[in-house]
């Protein structure tokens, strides 16, 4: 599928046809391509959750606000980072490149991250948000809808899922065959309320 | 350009053709494309601000290490958001749906966000960065390359653009004609480090 179209025609789904399951390679082949977002440093924050077993499916949409997309999906992913990825043998993320570009993005990783709690949050967000909206182009172009979801009680699934305590989940994303045609869009912001030149 | 083809081929652009500008038409045409990206609550929290000044872009270039990208590129693109945007007239998102909808919509923005400028904070951060990733394979789509940003002093950057005091930066973008192949991926990590089942 084209690009501009895959983008235009992604919508988020919200009722999907619970008797379909996505096969082993439809997610693997979903990852594989996923895996080639951009992250800070090629830190590659990113850990992916996907929750196939339907008890635990249960338990998360409990504390989901209830929502059915949670268990009828045929795929619950949770985006999580590694908060602290950035000070676990950083040279791993460069090691295909010569010894004096390694030390130099190492000492780099080590400059910007160490003592700034804020920036590591920030950086988990961004690279687990890049791949999120390349995965959900990715599932429109295999023939799936999806739905980025932040209603959830994020403390609870961290437990369900025994999240690391230096870890943090960014989203959820449902991935499935959708049962429900797309409303129109709620209300999009004019150009000019959004887009500045130079400065505000 | 094919979904696939476009996260397989974008890579991180460092040096632009400084005698190349993209055009009016261009950049409205990624703006159009880009804010069919989703948004928490159809929020549209982010801001974009092209910089076109060449003496605001060498301003910008001093506190971002140096990189000749910001001034080089075709377009430097600076992606905000409004952190209380959620608080500012909340109906106009939801404006096209039923009155219903309206009120259970505004009613769901007040309970999630009042109080918690972690989830604000975080929710910027996502929705910025989804529609970052979006206009990077648009640019792809559009024949031009792109690299996203953090590697800049935040607080400098936003006196330059005169960010307002509710407002955050999420990151920079830069858009342009590459002058160079680009290298080998740094070192990706193995699928099993990144890729969980039902739980870590």
């Amino acid at each position: 599928m084209e690009v501009k179209h895959a983008i235009e025609q992604r919508r988020s789904a919200k009722m999907y046809d619970v008797s379909h399951r996505m096969s082993e390679d439809e997610i693997h082949h979903l990852l594989e391509y996923t895996l080639l977002s951009p992250t800070a440093f090629n830190i590659q924050h990113w850990r992916f959750v996907a929750v196939r077993d339907p008890a635990l499916r249960a338990e998360i949409r409990k504390v989901s606000w209830n929502q059915a997309q949670v268990t009828d999906a045929s795929l619950l992913l949770i985006l999580c980072m590694d908060l602290k990825a950035w000070d676990k043998d950083p040279q791993r993320y460069w090691r295909n490149a010569p010894q004096r570009v390694q030390d130099h993005m190492v000492m780099g990783i080590r400059e910007y991250y160490t003592g700034n709690e804020q920036a590591q949050r920030d950086e988990g967000m961004r690279s687990c948000s890049l791949a999120t909206m390349n995965l959900m182009l990715l599932a429109k172009d295999m023939g799936y809808d999806s739905c980025p979801m932040d209603g959830f009680d994020f403390d609870a699934v961290a437990r369900l899922i025994r999240l690391p305590a230096d870890h943090a989940i960014c989203m959820m994303v449902t991935v499935g065959k959708s049962m429900q045609a797309p409303r129109p869009r709620g209300g999009q912001l004019a150009l000019d309320e959004v887009f500045f030149t130079d400065h505000f």
